[in-house]
């Protein structure tokens, strides 16, 4: 399992401001740090802006590659435009991921060419024109579609990353299960992957990170391949290194006792 | 999914002396504060003692129902005349559950008919004279035997709680995988259940709640229907609030939203 840290989001005020001051440095340390604490990927969303979402894209992936060249990003955005300028803009030598394509005909035509012309992984969202489908069957049904989809123009299925989106369990409380039954009928399609936006799932209840943390686990028995969240969050990440060990993941358990030792379970 | 409280339990040598000294008042502490938490159940094992285990286990099933008389008991021994005790002493208005037998022939033909005799439920160890097998598989068909054989002596198999025998993750890595495999695996038989001696799982790691906590999760997610475990521990119980929520079982996530107001959740 893999983690993409989710903090470089421009809906937060305070990553707004950062923006908007071009202040590099403060970027560069909450990118640091997530990179430090296990992020694997960094995601990067400026779609909030005061001025133009493709100049702030094209800044922070300026900054972003001139002081860690290998940085795997993924490029968030609503707008191809601006996913289109993320990509352009970055000659590091990490992996790009776009975040992300839905099973809507108009994204997908817009935004496949740029996955394939910059070698880019890609992230599906398993939605249509029609929304959000309740059961785990129709996300399996989106996501087969999908996949057919951008294999017939050539893209690699082991570079597809279905996001089943998880909804609040406070208001829906099948939401996690159908979400979680969907990993492995998702996974059966073949060599395509799963990731979670994780924190949904917690909106509307006390102590999110107990919810998000739990439910991280039960992704993770499930199969679940990465996960958009907060790697410094350390209650959501002692869940991901007890499950690592508890899934035979984390040889000897030693990523969880260095995680004990550092001070990082709770 | 229903916790039995595992406390009262004389390995343990502060409650080896409550045993030894007839401390009433200690037990009755433990055993309320262990109701209160959110045990259905007390679990009574005083296997380990200075006299006689036939003796104590008199004198405790008698304090107990004597001040909480609808207890429910899970009447815990190696020996088969502790059980038989501990069952015939019984005379509250509670549920009896044995705790345990195995696959080995002569086990069960003593602890059957105790069974029959005083309405128990049984909790049944997946493991024989031959040991305890490695495998989701292995679990499975030993579930089988058992439950073919206490059948045919006419033991309604809706009270029959199958433990498939969690081992130390820190020693073989791949255990907790067969156990929770072997969860819906075994309750494909029928109306059998499921249940679960929590702790084993984290021996020989530091921070053994975390590990029992999210155990305990990924076990709920597959369906476990009852666990042997210490309902004090907050970390454990936070997880399993957290699960019950995110399983849709906790109805508008009541109980989460209740642990959460007493201070419970960590």
């Amino acid at each position: 399992m893999f983690i993409i840290g989710e903090k470089i989001n421009s809906t937060r005020s305070s990553i707004k401001e950062m923006f908007k001051t071009r202040n590099a440095g403060l970027i560069l340390n909450l990118v640091r740090s997530q990179l430090a604490a296990g992020a694997s990927a960094i995601d990067v969303n400026c779609a909030v802006t005061t001025g133009s979402e493709l100049e702030d894209m094209d800044w922070v992936i300026s900054v972003l590659q001139s002081e860690i060249p290998d940085i795997n990003l993924c490029i968030d955005s609503p707008n191809f435009l601006a996913l289109e300028k993320g990509l352009s803009a970055y000659k590091g030598k990490g992996e790009l991921i776009i975040n992300s394509i839905t099973g809507e005909e108009s994204r997908i035509k817009n935004i496949l060419p740029l996955a394939l012309k910059y070698g880019a992984k890609l992230i599906a969202l398993t939605m249509t024109e029609e929304g959000m489908p309740d059961t785990a069957e129709g996300r399996f049904e989106i996501a087969r579609k999908i996949s057919d989809r951008v294999k017939r123009d050539g893209f690699k299925e082991e570079n597809l990353y279905f996001d089943p989106l998880i909804r609040p369990i406070s208001t829906e409380p099948n939401q996690a299960r159908e979400f979680l039954k969907s990993i492995p009928m998702i996974k059966s399609l073949g060599a395509v992957k799963t990731i979670c936006g994780l924190s949904n799932v917690s909106f509307g209840l006390p102590d999110r990170s107990l919810i998000n943390s739990v439910f991280l686990s039960m992704a993770m028995q499930n199969g679940l391949d990465a996960a958009i969240m907060d790697p410094l969050d350390n209650k959501v990440m002692s869940g991901f290194y007890a499950s690592g060990a508890l899934m035979g993941a984390d040889e000897y358990c030693q990523a969880y006792i260095k995680a004990f030792r550092d001070g990082l379970l709770v």
